[in-house]
């Protein structure tokens, strides 16, 4: 092998699926055999819980620091609740990373796709990950033990709208079979890279394969 | 597992590369795990020889027969050279792969792109594969030795030619790593699969999905 190496402009994956869906056990899966990929750490306004580390689980700020940061532009998207916590994707650390040449991952609903295609459109790919059915979802979600049953039906109506939604985003995965998804994401991560407008050095590389004669 | 299944749009697949480039090897490797693509079978007015099949290898038409077709818009796209033979791709026989929900390669060259986006543009993907340099290039021409010093040359700088030529590519593959080219290759084809605008039945996946409480 040779030192030319193609360099990763880095691009955002947003990935989104309902609660129940997989995300997780998807992501993680898929993460484990690529490099140079990390998920976005979000700016939050709740209070740290249990054995969670400010800057890897969140980045905790108070409402006064968080109203600072949006009066700043600071945020790729936010999510500005009047009552609840509110969170962020902070412009300057998914930069740092985007600049190193990483990818980096967020995991967002819609109105989150919807914010950063605004502000960083050609650098996002937005990917919905659906439930084979909302029956199999609800199972999943009945089996996890953790919600009432009044949360698991507000879930299940939110879940209905996430897969409606589907038809905005760029791919979409249906996590039936989990090696299946997994390629997939998988596939999707690494044909990004070799994309021409992704390839941060390709003059450069062009031109060391020519002058090799 | 459900019977909910994405249906493929089917895309085009333009692989380019420099003679001696290792495309066949590269694309005989991806295409062994890979279902539901095909090689497309290129028209020619040359003779047919030894072990080729028409049909198979190329369809093999006479002079006047390629002109009919020509006349008649039956080509994707071709070179019509007054010299030596003439090739072209057919469209009939692409369509009706397309049609099926496969995918197609193409072994094409730049021109042969050019002319594809224009027939056809959002359904086709173009792939130069590179080699990590001209001289490891030229190695591999002089090792297969099948070709005069002559020909060797003129293949170089047709070469060059089509490496600077990478940067009007949607993908570029430096062919170094031959594990890794291919599955990179794997992975734009696969990827291309689950994007939205290739799953022609999505709208009656979301159907089913919501509809399955």
């Amino acid at each position: 092998m040779t030192d030319l190496e193609l360099k990763n402009r880095g691009t955002m994956f947003i990935i989104s699926a309902p609660s129940g869906g997989g995300k997780s056990t998807v992501l993680k899966e898929a993460m484990k055999d690529i490099d140079n990929i990390e998920h976005s750490v979000s700016v939050t306004t709740r209070p740290i819980r249990g054995q969670e580390v400010d800057g890897i689980d969140y980045y905790f700020v108070s409402e006064e620091k968080f109203k600072e940061m949006l009066d700043d532009n600071q945020f790729y998207e936010y999510v500005n609740s009047d009552f609840g916590p509110k969170y962020g994707t902070p412009r300057k650390q998914v930069d740092e990373l985007l600049k190193s040449g990483k990818d980096v991952v967020l995991d967002l609903d819609y109105p989150g796709v919807q914010q950063l295609r605004q502000l960083a459109g050609e650098r996002v790919k937005a990917i919905a990950l659906l439930p084979p059915s909302l029956r199999i979802l609800r199972d999943r979600l009945v089996n996890r033990g953790t919600d009432s049953s009044e949360v698991i039906e507000k879930r299940m109506s939110m879940a209905e709208k996430r897969v409606k939604e589907a038809e905005f985003y760029d791919y979409v995965l249906i996590n039936d079979d989990l090696n299946t998804v997994v390629e997939q994401l998988k596939a999707i991560i690494l044909s990004t890279r070799v994309e021409k407008r992704n390839i941060s050095n390709l003059g450069e590389c062009i031109k060391c394969i020519v002058e090799d004669k």
